[in-house]
């Protein structure tokens, strides 16, 4: 019986955390609440956005002062989030990896497109599962990208 | 031991609603089949693609026929679907969402590029969750998009 | 019992399977290890990518050469994994396709970008789910897709 409990469980974590990945990616395109995107994280949250040559931000107030910036500066945005994996889920922690393809364009009318691997680690909550570490290494660097031709 | 049942049944019938989208795309892309698209579909189904400017179609008939002009009118078709998520489960009702990153060739030679969400609700009927509802709203309109130079 | 294990039994199949490509993408992408990538397969497995127009490979030791090849003459790579679908799961064997869109730059400097699908015939073995048979015919052909412009 526990075992088939441990079993289902193990499913529940791994669509929650995959859950947890679009929804970050949902809200910033929806850019209809910053508190919604700041909620995928924990308190003491570290996002880490030095890859995409970004500042790294701490804790949620910081995190969500950094998404008004961003949602002001952006016109509209898709991330699309694939290649979901767990690579490690232990108790009440998770470090789960994904790959963003972003596009869209900037209030500045230029475009905007990124190849991305997401990499989060996780912590379970009385709320579920938040980000307590989040970093965004590219997987093609931009200057390999498929040129904008602006 | 109903719990352990409501919990599986609940991951089935989400893994069941992403499957059906799957479908919906997978079908249009190998283009062999358009009962196997209006399958996807409930009888009275609605089917709004107004959010792509293109037209609201009821009824599998009608969806039928619409669907033999887009295949018609394609050489070939991708529909990467991506960032599924479950709105609402209740019952035999659901709400969801994915992303779609649409690319392909017209048969008069133009290229095709969308950037969309797919919003769809779902009945559970004796033959599996099928679409009563689907509509496209853009993510990244294509004005904005990234030019396609033609 | 016996049901609801098999049930959740299905549903880890599924996700491992799911697992599996997600795998092979992400171990190209890193191209850390060719063993990695080599281990996704069974040891007489078919790697067929006469659909892309190369060779088709048969065992792991010819596989292991082929992914040294590709590797040297990659720059950075990421293979975006979508439309995930069991088409047949009987045993300890499963029929799986999925989408890919790989974008990427070639040691050359050349822009990798292709749309193709993965279609993959798996063995559950003592070490997990491995692919015997491995196909991937184009979605949207390169002569017909958006031009690189160079």
């Amino acid at each position: 019986m526990s075992t088939l409990e441990t079993r289902i469980q193990q499913v529940e974590d791994r669509l929650a955390l995959q859950d947890l990945i679009h929804s970050y990616c949902i809200h910033i395109d929806e850019a209809k609440s910053v508190d919604a995107i700041v909620d995928c994280f924990v308190e003491d949250a570290v996002l880490d956005l030095s890859g995409l040559g970004l500042p790294v931000v701490t804790g949620r107030n910081d995190i969500r002062e950094f998404f008004v910036s961003v949602l002001a500066a952006t016109e509209c945005n898709a991330h699309y989030s694939t290649n979901f994996r767990i690579n490690r889920l232990e108790g009440n922690e998770a470090e789960c990896q994904s790959y963003v393809y972003a596009v869209g364009v900037a209030k500045d009318g230029s475009d905007i497109l990124v190849h991305a691997k997401h990499q989060y680690h996780c912590l379970r909550t009385k709320k579920g599962w938040k980000i307590r570490h989040f970093s965004e290494p590219y997987l093609v660097p931009p200057t390999k990208e498929i040129p904008n031709f602006e």
